[in-house]
């Protein structure tokens, strides 16, 4: 493991929990060198919402590559890329009711927040944007701007500006009404807060720590904006695709954002594509005003329009990430009830589940015990203390079985 | 070509140039879905080093993707990832004798630039930056701030702060002596400049209109960051991997940048990757302080490993780059030389060359005329006025010959 | 009145509301040119606590002029600043057990605000500052950039940052705990909040609609900032110098600021003046670090030490104003009380009082028809929907009754 | 002296060169409180351009306290202020063909030009400013901002961003063409420099090291301003009121600001008092856009406008200074010219003048050599190398000799 160790900067992060390294991955399991498979409930932090190597996909894939495709075009016309519009429009837009202009904003979730961001304040003149608490938006500066853990923030080395921290849902565990300061701020023209041209947020807050907001919050939101005219984005790069069971994760509330971002799973192979989709009066750009290099990938195309196809052409698996989703939380909470001392909570919706620890060290304990017990999953939350579980979708039914099994035995021998 | 129209957002660039639909593509060519090929003197501005679809490097990815080989890994230690950093320390840093540490900031060149300004800002504890009239260094919040195009720093929607633009090498034709103005500024303990944490640089401005820096200049602002205890950013994401003869393009230089950035060609294929190579004393991040979602796309590391054992263990292709570049250079030459009367100058170093046209029309004239011809080119200067040639850097005589024919033709076709 | 529309900016606002051109002064009374008395309900917005051209002030000033004492010194040493300096620590710094270095930061309140806001950031290196809604701390960028009213921070013309707004006290008229929201975010190393160098808060809002905070909130306020390690400043540029009861406004709370704010009047005579008090622990400036042309005003530091000895050596000051203010208050009261449908609010402390009404149009015409009586008063509050009375401290009980009778009978003729 | 220590902040400068205890002045001299009288060449930094207490001012300043004339009016009409707009009319604005609107910014210089700024911001949309090298408006944050001092800057705790230094006249020495950069930079679309809204400039720069501008160089200015739509700002706060000869500094390059700032001597007894001076159809402020509680203040509107009737109907003054001013100057040379080993160099314009030493220790003992010798002056420049000489412009022949006289024995002294 030298090698790492000598040149891979000390930002490196989820090799220090599973200091192993990998070698191949099929459907929900990894395994590393020696042979040995991990089941991974981590998915590529929702990038592999489909599992590893899905064999639809990479035959599309090899067979593109194959053929002398185009492999990297900018943002070109290309046939990869007009398969992929066809389907986005077929598949997801169309029977949803959505219009929205596609932009290609680069290849990564913090394009899509930056070409949002940038495309939000251009139309509306305002520079503020309200974010939420134990929001998570990216690496990027204006990205980074909009994410509230401390210690990354720090990391810009520049005063983040631009943005107001509001409560995200139950941040006070419900003993607030909703959007009660945010409300009072905004209609009151001495509060000193920036009127804000965009509210970025996410509907289950992933790295925030498996935090889901309620429907009617997002209902509740979705009105506030429009009464005070404020573009909503909604940040869907780790709980779109299906994650939390629907394509995006607003469709349950049923609202229609002015701004959705999608990037991980998009392409479904865990090959970096993104999209921001806009509200088709607010494609306002000159040409090129954004733009960048990877924005035409064309494998990720290809394997992005197969996989639209073929989950998202009927609800089958929409059902199966909320059954599934269901007995995972089921499970979750037994283990949870098992625990009575040990003020444990079961959080999450869908396939973007979560266990909240007393603090970050038992959480971190816990997803050590199952390293060993061969499965992946992470630490989320401002303090790590939620152990997170973003399993494919396409996990089996056995394979939902067998992670509880893992947990729960990790649990008990941390908590013991 | 409508659902381009229907869906696709008014931002998109290239696809107005070149108003046809590419299907497949190898070496120097890319086809239309007609069959037309068209000589590709763009390379994906500076990702398609190699070419298209280069057949040792699609061999090896398809063995890899037909393998179930890891596709994407987020910062896990994979093997694939493995024989990325021993290539990269056999076959670049040790035989040049740089010593840096490994940052992978995310799938593109702005995420390499942008972990590279926070590094600086975290390390010296300044939040201003120098940079350099006519720069480009890509599109998200920090990475725009140190750019210059106008327009596309109008897309911020926010004003860009923090940053200081100095002269570019000759920016006033030699009449002033190099740094003049900044050293004065950074000697004068009141001259209202902030003091800055680095100084980033491309050492040829590509997006800014194949402005090649001398290499005395370099030279001095290497010393000047020195002296100043400034760090010294190159950002060699369009300019590295060859473009300009050696890999990295400051080698002729005989600096060594505190800090470099790559992306484009590092991965060899088109598939997003990017790097940032820092000074291993600089390597003072807290675990996961700069994450991201797409910094181990294997796939990548696969093409990318391959690309440089094959193309630079030894000297040939660098041979040949500096050959052809003056050959490609020497026509250029030629053709600005047959219209005395058009105030034509050819630019650049390597295979990053151009002609500065009187003009933005002229040169989109001038590009437009080579498309018809079948050969892709793409303005590039503040006002569009430089036609800008990034060819593979496997373009065989013939090809070289091809293109500087075209170009030819094309010119006289719009000064005529 | 020509020269004055001729020649001053639009910016004038208060010549709009009371249209005549004045003459003299004495006491609670100024005079039209024409001979016309108002009673002033005003007080130069808390600059005349002690009335106008006070004879024992008078006395003094005409004796130092006559005497050709030094008038301008800047920062030099001279007796008047020393004399000042004496009545500053005998008479309010030692009896109160309040501990501050002095610093002398220009001319008006607002260069009091600078100067607090740019030591907190200096000592803590921090950039962050929690303000309060409604807040009002000056026009300079600093000090709006803290200041809650969007009119006149939109004319600041650049993004005011580094500031975010928390609710005053019942804000939320009492529905929730104090400092909720912001503890929480303090505590939540993922709010998304930049860490606070300083709180900076009023006692008593003026400009905000004399939103005067009760004594356990500002000790609530007190004992957070201790916990969170944030430099707490008071504001008492317009509560300071006995205009809610005793000298500083957070005495009744026994609170000690690390920083006070004080201008207005803390000359006693109208005459530009302001101190900025610093814990002597935080006095860590370079000398001439923070300076300016007009902090040595002698004939400000005679009628400041003048007013400091007759009027605060004793409590027989603050005993009336604490009296007469709430004889004031009761008028207000029964006022109030008298027009039960029309929604008033009697507010304040002290001889810090006003009457809210629906809006600011009633407001408006409330204290229009209180200048066709003969009284000065003015709107405050973020739609100017509170009537504010500033009267001088030494206002007589017959003044006080003249007062209240004549807004009686405004109020009922606006509300009739 | 011991409360000065016990109690003033260390921030206290002045005070540190001339460890005495003034208290009379009179006309261009300062007594310390054990008699001992001082020339006063520093003239309050430019405050007291007409002597101290001059018997005109103080006879028309007593009157006018005696008669308890209004002393605090915010922005109320008076008739002190209207006297005095009617002066600046009569005797400023028309004789010159001056056309400005007047807003009273608030007490000090600071406060003009943070009026300018905004106004200019607002005016234009856009927030960037140029600045100059060594410029010197203000400690409070927008002024700061635009100040080259860097131990100045640093205090203010943010980093001060929307300002570009440029090079004022002659900083490389006359070796390089006037606004060679600048108009460079503005005329290229990808420079990377911010649009500006304004240019702010010193005519002459006290603070900055007594560098006085060219007239061909200011024209150059005006005109660069022009052409590109840039509003430019004259911080006339030093070198207005008659300092470099006419009443506007900027009279002699026969230049119009769009926006001039006045304060120092505009009261003309060092009562605190400023003015923002504005093209007629630049006033689009909302009425209390921006206000302050020091706007009013009648006893410098009495004192100013006696000033202005009685020092600028005629010519008497300007003409006086200019003369005086050359023999100053002269003498300045003779001495630089008796130390010709010693590399000094004698600057300035009018009685704006200065002696360039090799270094600020050098500078530091001339002036205390001349404190020692009973007179005062100061240093300035970014390294404090400039003996600075503000003397009073109602200097007497005799005490420029005698200014002449103890500064060439202090220059000898040191330099022996």
């Amino acid at each position: 493991m030298s090698i790492f160790e000598a040149l891979e900067s000390q930002v490196r992060s989820y090799s220090r929990g599973w200091p192993v390294v990998f070698n191949r991955a099929q459907g929900s399991w990894l395994y590393s060198e020696d042979g040995k498979p991990y089941l991974d409930y981590f998915a590529g932090a929702g990038a592999l919402n489909y599992g590893h190597n899905h064999p639809l996909l990479k035959q599309a894939l090899i067979d593109y590559i194959q053929n002398d495709g185009v492999t990297h075009a900018l943002d070109m016309y290309t046939v990869a890329k007009r398969d992929f519009l066809e389907a986005l429009d077929e598949v997801l837009l169309k029977p949803r009711g959505l219009e929205y202009k596609v932009v290609f904003p680069g290849p990564g979730g913090a394009n899509a927040v930056e070409a949002a961001l940038k495309l939000a304040r251009k139309i509306t003149g305002k520079e503020a944007v309200i974010n939420f608490t134990n929001a998570f938006h990216g690496m990027t500066l204006g990205a980074l701007s909009v994410t509230g853990n401390s210690m990354k923030r720090g990391g810009a080395g520049i005063p983040l500006v631009h943005a107001t921290p509001m409560p995200y849902d139950r941040y006070f565990d419900g003993d607030y009404p909703d959007f009660f300061y945010l409300e009072r701020l905004l209609e009151d023209s001495g509060s000193g807060l920036n009127e804000p041209a965009a509210i970025i947020v996410e509907t289950v807050q992933g790295e925030g720590g498996i935090n889901a907001a309620r429907v009617e919050w997002l209902r509740a939101l979705s009105d506030l904006c429009k009464k005070h005219d404020i573009l909503l984005i909604v940040d869907d790069v780790q709980m779109g695709c299906g994650r939390t069971g629907p394509f995006f994760s607003f469709e349950d509330a049923g609202i229609k954002p002015d701004i959705v971002c999608l990037s991980k799973s998009i392409s479904g192979y865990g090959i970096p594509m993104a999209l921001t989709l806009i509200r088709p009066d607010l494609d306002v750009w000159e040409p090129g005003e954004h733009n960048g290099t990877f924005r035409g990938i064309s494998p990720a195309f290809v394997t992005g329009t197969h996989a639209l196809r073929n989950f998202w052409s009927d609800d089958t698996l929409e059902k199966s990430v909320r059954a599934k989703g269901e007995r995972l939380g089921n499970g979750l909470t037994e283990i949870v009830e098992a625990h009575p001392d040990a003020s444990l909570t079961a959080k999450g919706k869908g396939f973007a589940r979560g266990i909240e620890f007393a603090d970050g060290d038992t959480a971190g304990k816990v997803c050590a015990a199952a390293f060993e017990r061969g499965l992946l999953m992470e630490t989320s939350g401002p303090d790590g203390e939620v152990a997170k579980l973003l399993p494919p979708l396409t996990l089996t039914d056995a394979e939902v079985e067998q992670g509880i099994e893992i947990i729960r035995e990790s649990v008990a021998a941390v908590l013991r």
